[in-house]
């Protein structure tokens, strides 16, 4: 079968409220600096109040993954979950804006939909306070497996194991991804997710569902539990598996089972904000994977789109990747 | 009768949605680029279809002009119509959450909450295109007589000339201020809105409706239909008005009958954004004013507020203006 789809990525579909706060805002409020953790629908009413002025933008690891690699030229599609309200209505709207096809039906009741309070403190870093909401509606129903089977490469976000529902829809989107003989790639999330799911993700990693794994070290030495970063490379060693793990200014390593090559970061000229650079390093990877280049090529690619997501704020791509790889001569 | 608040200020309560255009789409979309077309629903929904990527934020005038009042630690409250929705409670939110007293109430039937799609161009020109939403329903019924005899200043937009209903509570808010012997301060808000009302305009400055006046010299140039900014200046005087005319880096004018004097522009470092410069001159002046400071001084910290805000991306400043006039010694 031929692909008509680069990457499809599932993921959960959140809108992003920005805010910028202080260090004893966030002592103040027990929120762990850099972190992402989950909240209910109290508390995410009761930590609006507290906020400053907003901004709101399109959000969601896997959904910033999609919109760059779209970005990249590549022929992109999202599955996620949004309520029918104005934030759901925004989110359609920001990543069919970018080219993506996202096509899942909107729930029309139940929760809004999903969103991330970010604050931002004086040093550029996020913390963030996810609301799941309508994502927790997300379903092997809302699973198009056409798109599935016609996708080189199927995306999934660790993030996608906190909604309960999706888990099954995750299981289902591998196996069919799988009958197909497609790509099926994952991305560990965040250490705390890896946290809360350690087990069911060595599960996925033994059980050869993931056949590209992203993590950065942080999740990787969180996932197997060690402080050494090498024993966590071997640990992902003989399994079949391509890993990419991201280390931030120094770069990239790709493992596999016949070894492991390291890749440097991208030079940049101003760090403006990190948000979006792991998210942003898969879009660059999985576009080169999906276009058959060389692993070389792919990390670079990743190491490019990480760049330029760093030095702009916010977490999806402002200018066209494509044009940005082929000025690098990277791509043509 | 003391004064409960410095500033009181009546205007749309719109929300920005922001995103990037370049030339040749103003040019398709027949938009003229640095103006503020109006546009009904159908233009809206069409229009928003177009538009990539977007980031949204709380917009409005006179509402950013209060906002930046607060910002100097002045006491400021706001009047203006939203509708129940996400975009209505999360204006109703940036407002209150910089300390501005906001208790118009959302209606609850009829069109949505205001937006203004902004279109910014590679040269970093803002084009303007609002759906009133919501801001038609604006009537006298929504004006708190108290809040009105209790501020300092009114402050009123020429905007609010747009929605049907506003131009009768513009009225009668000018005559409880009046009859409370407060302030009445008006801006022009741009050169087309005063093509659309000049007349109803000369006459609020004719009858004595406006103390203070504010407008930039398009604005000005326009209201007068004349290109001799004296003759413009010279039609202002002899009616007991004070009159501000900003003039980007050349700074600004302030007129009364016994004569003009020019202050010069604040220094920058680095022009991000323009968007806000004339709002935020007019929270600046009228913090000013609302202090009782000779109008040398109201005028500096107007062009130190202009300054700030386009050293920043957005039009509502993100620091504390009290604390920058502090530092630069205008205010103790």
């Amino acid at each position: 079968m031929t692909s008509k789809l680069d990457v499809l990525g599932l993921g959960n579909a959140i809108v992003d409220i920005i805010s910028r706060a202080d260090e004893a805002f966030l002592i103040q409020q027990n929120l762990q600096k850099g972190s992402m953790s989950l909240i209910d629908e109290e508390r995410a009413e009761s930590l609006y109040r507290l906020m400053g002025p907003v901004t709101l933008t399109s959000g969601g690891s896997a959904a910033n993954t999609i919109a760059g690699i779209a970005a990249f030229g590549s022929k992109a599609a999202f599955i996620g979950k949004v309520f029918d309200d104005e934030l759901g209505i925004g989110f359609a709207h920001d990543i069919r804006s970018v080219g993506v096809e996202f096509n899942t039906p909107m729930s029309t009741f139940g929760p809004k939909t999903a969103r991330c309070f970010v604050f931002v403190t004086p040093d550029g870093e996020r913390t963030m306070n996810t609301y799941l909401g309508a994502c927790q509606g997300l379903s092997s129903n809302d699973l198009d497996a056409d798109l599935i089977q016609s996708s080189e490469i199927t995306y999934l976000e660790g993030y996608l194991w906190d909604p309960p529902g999706a888990k099954n829809a995750f299981r289902t989107a591998i196996k069919i991804a799988h009958s197909a003989e497609r790509l099926v790639a994952f991305t560990l999330s965040d250490a705390f997710c890896v946290d809360r799911y350690r087990q069911e993700f060595l599960d996925l990693i033994a059980d050869g569902s993931i056949d590209v794994l992203f993590a950065n070290e942080h999740e990787l030495l969180s996932l197997f539990e060690t402080s050494d970063l090498q024993s966590a490379i071997h640990a992902l060693q003989g399994r079949g598996l391509l890993a990419i793990v991201t280390r931030s200014a120094k770069g990239a390593l790709v493992i596999h089972d016949q070894g492991a090559s390291a890749y440097p970061a991208f030079p940049i000229d101003n760090l403006v904000d990190t948000t979006g650079a792991g998210d942003l390093f898969a879009a660059g990877f999985l576009a080169g994977l999906a276009k058959k280049l060389e692993l070389a090529e792919c990390a670079r690619l990743g190491a490019m789109a990480a760049a330029e997501v760093i030095q702009q704020i916010g977490a999806r791509p402002k200018r066209s990747l494509l044009h940005l790889a082929q000025e690098h001569g990277i791509l043509k």
